[in-house]
């Protein structure tokens, strides 16, 4: 059995804290064999710069995903074809720096395939990411029993509709975006572990992260503010899924809060 | 104290089904003083009939809310003005049928206010929530103690932002339309009983109610589909609040999902 | 010098009365040699069905383009795999039913390409049209010089990225999706003739074809409201363009607006 | 008759040449009374300071007005409440600085208002433009015969409902915001002069003032791209109104397309 930890979208200082705080623990604890975290908002709220990348790998976190914030920090153009451990929505057009997926070794004898997908409701029009997890599936499932996707994405129905499009065909399917935590965590009937949102690391008192006044007076007002990132104590949003390293079939999911 | 049930989107017969087999003994063992739940997809999935709504009346639901599929069964147009037992987003336009609030008595000697907005991210055109909600507050602030609104609403950064907005000014705040439950119920540093969405009472093996293979294949051709409600066994999404009577501070917030 | 003419969309029974009326005193005064018609809205205001088509191409139209509502008249699943002078937006799904370009012949020896594509911002979630474009163009370009295409969509922003790609790259680029004319016809530097909306062809006293008191209404209450075409005079609304077949180079592209 | 000329969005440092080119000669030769002009665009591609409203004020425009980059350049907040010829969108929520419409006075004995409204359709999320408008007319006709709105919107069909709807309370409907100037400038029955969209006075070769190569990028990669007014000749886009100042009814509009 393999044991991963899903880590969701990390916000700014707060949520790196959060990482360092909780992680070596939870790894060591819960005997973690691979984590794998959200970390489109880590540098500043939004984006993510090389030290920062670094600095939550030395935390023990084996791969990053993102979304829609992947480009907000503009030196990740220079960094992400070079750092395998990094990996960007697939769906972006052919031709776009980075890679949407990769192929990990955990425990040195087994593999694990991450991808990445952005939904497309209510988010920006990128390539349809139905067509291209059956376009990426193939390449992953020729060298990994194991196969996890970060569903970045911000309806449940395009959420709900792909796990159940993936049910058996991944081990893990864990959405990302909307910063809260979901309920609904669950093995599909194919095998699938499955969560419509994994949550958000970061500031607790905040509007998905941002200083709670800024937005509330950016709905009051409908003038731009400029978004910070809330201080404060943070939270830690994870969840926990056990596989079977034969079969590919989840055997269990738990979600994971960890409050400062 | 008074203990009231939120009731997470009622989705056609599976979901009334949930409500009949578990209301009556939740109301019960859980000593539940007052029932609120959301209808908007009461009827084959979307709107709600008046035999429906006495159906659900009938089963000891005390006020019905609505949502964006208030108007989807015409014949609510009939019967809403006269059924003050049911209301619609407050922040439709001026002049609209029905009402968006309402006071009740709970066990013959407390007043509770009950109000219901519809969000505007993502959502149809309707008046500001937060201008609508500071307009209302005075009207049910004179009157009652208790005061929860149902925040029928897509975005997570709009439903907590008017949350830290109502703090302390209302009890509770439960949000409603995403169908998914969340796993961030708590109380808010004023007071107020919160939760990002309450979930959904209804077909469990869907998306978010629906058959499907329907939305699937909606995503995949892009075509349109007309999406029937799912079949099989339920779940029941709901939220129990515990607030005191003297103060409307609220002192405890518990999710519940029964499953079929 | 071939000249052809582009008609927008044709809207219910006021759009196809214009049509009749029109057509073929234009085609026969203004030697028009090939007519291109949107006929998204033809069959009642949404869709079309096969004996409209057949109503349409007997008024002299020899190719219709399509948009969002391709699918609103369901019948056409059952003919527009066997109509090639039917074609909807190329940038619908793999193995979605129909064609999104077709070659026909003009004059028995010139050879035009026609292809339809719909935009992404406002729009459903379809296939990048710029991709889109992209792919299918070599294959027009191997068999014709004239190359006209149907860009369906609402932000002028999406439409004037797309002409300036394709500048040079086609004969003409012709938009539609608003209903209202734009006065911005003229050949861009390559020599592709371009309109970013050529316009509605229906009824005058309407909102984009509807009637007018039911769309006020719908703005006003925000509830549903079953839009009608709109009865009384038409708008005939339409582009020539002129363009060399040697070269495929646009020379002319003239607005064309007739009322009843 | 008093004749009026509204110009179309102001886009950077081509579209203020244009208006420094332009506005004194048109303003002699054609007769013109009262200039308006949509500057939300003025400085650098969005926004306005208030060094470029003294500039295009000393050009001979009378009143400028806004849109959805009304605040892009924040010192605005700084001098709008005290320059009454300076208008926002009237449909921002109550506090807002500035105003959203003014009474002005033409040749020494006429009145014109002048108010200012955003539509929602593809748009921020502002107060109903029709209640807004409902609201503000009664205080305009008080004073003045003469009323122009210019309506800052996407979708066609939200602007010309909101014109029939205001048929006959106003002399003048100007849509502005698409950036192309539409070819359907009329009276409407009961004798207001309407255009969909009055164009924009910027770049000529750009896609809606922006340099087209970058936005073309934006397309392909779906990567952001800072975005700059593209440089080169100019375009300027008005129409010309002419009313009845007793009547308050509009006799005549004119499109305007001025090129460098
Ligand atoms: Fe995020
Ligand atoms: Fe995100
Ligand atoms: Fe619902
Ligand atoms: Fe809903
Ligand atoms: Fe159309
Ligand atoms: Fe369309
Ligand atoms: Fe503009
Ligand atoms: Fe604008």
């Amino acid at each position: 059995m393999i044991r991963l930890l899903m880590i969701g979208d990390i916000v700014g200082r707060p949520g790196r804290r959060a990482v360092k705080d909780n992680l070596p623990g939870l790894v060591q604890e819960q005997s973690i064999d691979f984590v794998i975290a959200n970390g489109e908002n880590a540098a500043g709220g939004n984006g993510i710069t090389r030290e920062i990348a670094r600095e939550l790998f030395a935390c023990g976190i084996n791969v990053i995903t993102m979304g829609n914030h992947v480009w907000n920090k503009k030196e990740i153009i220079n960094f992400i074809d070079n750092e395998i451990r990094l990996i960007r929505p697939a769906n972006y057009p052919p031709g776009t720096p980075g890679k949407g997926y990769g192929i990990y070794n955990v425990n040195n004898n087994v593999r694990i395939g991450v991808f990445n997908l952005s939904g497309r409701i209510f988010m920006p029009e990128l390539d349809c990411p139905f067509q291209s997890a059956g376009a990426i599936l193939p390449l992953l499932k020729e060298k990994c029993n194991i196969i996890l996707l970060d569903f970045h994405a911000e309806a449940t129905s395009e959420k709900i509709a792909l796990a159940y499009y993936l049910d058996n065909a991944i081990s893990a399917f864990c959405g990302t975006h909307t910063h809260v935590q979901t309920a609904d965590e669950r093995i599909l009937p194919g095998g699938t572990a499955y969560i419509t949102d994994v949550g958000m690391t970061g500031p607790y008192e905040s509007v998905i992260g941002v200083k709670k006044e800024l937005v509330i007076e950016k709905f009051l007002t409908q003038m731009p503010r400029k978004f910070e990132v809330a201080a404060g104590l943070y939270q830690f949003n994870a969840v926990r899924i056990d596989i079977d390293e034969e079969t590919g079939i989840a055997e269990n999911i738990t979600r994971i809060q960890n409050f400062e």
